[in-house]
C-alpha cells in the first residue's frame, strides 16, 4: 500500500501520541472520542482528527478511535516494530540526564552501547550498559548493526566522534552538541540545540 | 525594508552561525570565503552561500564574507539586538544540565528567573539566580516583562506550570517535557523531545 506523505510536524508528534496512547491503554481504555483524546493529549480535536486520518484511522462516529489500532498504525509508520539499538557518546552530563528526564522507556528503542572520554567514567555501568572509551567506538560497534547514535559530547569533540560513529555504520545521529557536523549524504543528522530553538522562537514571536 | 521569508531550517541554523561567527571574530578573523567558512562551520559551501544570501550578504568575489556584517544581520533578523529574559521552570536535572552543556553563553539571552517545586532547591542560587517555588511564578514574574519560558519540569507538572507561565505574560515556551501542552493561540510552543526526534530520524532513515 502506498503511504501518504506525512507532514514533518505530524511525524514529530507521532512518538508523543504513541507514548500517550500506550499510557491510556495501560489505564484500561480501548476507545476514546477525539474530544476525550484532546483533553488527555493536550492537542486540539481538529488537529487530532487530521493527524489520525494520516494513520488510517478515521474513528467511528459515536464510538471514537480504537486505541490499539492507532498504536499499531503509528508503530508501523515509524518502523518501530523492530527494536532500534542506540549508541550514546558522551554520558557525563546531558547524555545521561536527558535520557532519564525524557522518560526514555519507550518500546522500539534500546541503548546498547555507551562511550565517553573521561577515564573516571570508562568502565562504569550506566543504565545497564558498560561505558567504553570513545576511541573504542569502531571496535565495539563492529558487526553490531547499530544504526542510531546520540551525540552528547562537548562541541569541540563532536565532529571526531561523529566520524567514528559513521565509520562504525551509524546512519542516523541526534546531535546535542551546539555545532554543525558535516557527514556523508546518506547519514541523517537531527540537531537538538537549545539556542537554535530559542532563536527560532524569538523569530516567530517577533514576526507573527 | 521588506524581509524575505526565511525557510524554517535556515532560521534554526542562524543561532549556530551566530555562535560560530562570534568565535571566529574572537580569533581575529574579519573576512572569510565560503570555502574557509565551510571548513570551520561544518556546513557545505553551497548551503552557506544560500543561507547567507538571505542575510543580505552575498560576499565579495576573491575576498569573501564580512563576518561583522553577517553577525549584525543575523542578530537583526533574529531580533537579538535586545536582551531576551528567560524564566526557567524545573532546574533539578535537565533544566540546569542542558543550559550548562549547551554553552548557554550567547549574547541576546539571559536567564533571570528560576523555579522548582522541590523544597530542597527553593532558595538556592543557580547561575546567579535565586530559585523560587513554582507557585510563585505569577508573583515573581509580574511586571518583569519576561516573554520566554523554558519548561523542564516532569511531564505530570508540565501543563499546570505552562499555564502559570502564560498567566504571567510569557509568550514563547520551549517545552522539554515529553507531553503536549495546549496553550492560547498567541503563545508559541517549541517542543524539544528526544523521542520525537528519534522517531523522526527512524522514519527518515527507513523512508529515504
Amino acid at each position: 500500500m502506498e503511504r501518504p506523505k506525512f507532514p514533518d510536524e505530524t511525524i514529530r508528534r507521532m512518538p508523543l501520541y504513541l507514548r500517550c496512547l500506550n499510557r491510556l491503554i495501560i489505564l484500561g481504555k480501548d476507545t476514546l472520542t477525539s474530544k476525550e483524546l484532546s483533553e488527555f493529549l493536550g492537542v486540539k480535536p481538529t488537529k487530532i482528527r487530521k493527524d489520525f486520518s494520516y494513520f488510517g484511522d478515521f474513528g467511528t462516529r459515536g464510538v471514537g478511535y480504537d486505541l490499539n489500532n492507532l498504536v499499531r498504525e503509528i508503530r508501523n509508520i515509524l518502523n518501530l516494530d523492530q527494536e532500534w539499538k542506540i549508541a550514546v557518546a558522551g554520558i557525563s552530563n546531558v547524555g545521561c540526564t536527558i535520557l532519564d528526564h525524557l522518560e526514555f522507556n519507550q518500546p522500539g528503542f534500546q541503548i546498547t552501547h555507551a562511550f565517553d572520554q573521561d577515564p573516571e567514567l570508562i568502565g562504569d555501568t550506566v543504565r545497564g550498559v558498560t561505558v567504553h572509551d570513545v576511541t573504542e567506538i569502531e571496535n565495539q560497534l563492529s558487526g553490531e548493526g547499530i544504526q542510531l547514535g546520540l551525540l552528547a559530547v562537548p562541541a569541540i569533540e563532536a565532529r571526531g566522534v561523529a566520524d567514528s560513529l559513521v565509520d562504525a555504520g551509524v546512519k542516523g545521529i541526534i546531535n546535542l552538541a551546539p555545532i554543525f557536523i558535516d557527514l556523508p549524504e546518506d547519514v541523517e543528522v537531527v540537531q537538538m540545540d537549545l539556542s537554535s530553538e530559542l532563536g527560532r522562537l524569538v523569530y516567530h514571536l517577533t514576526n507573527s
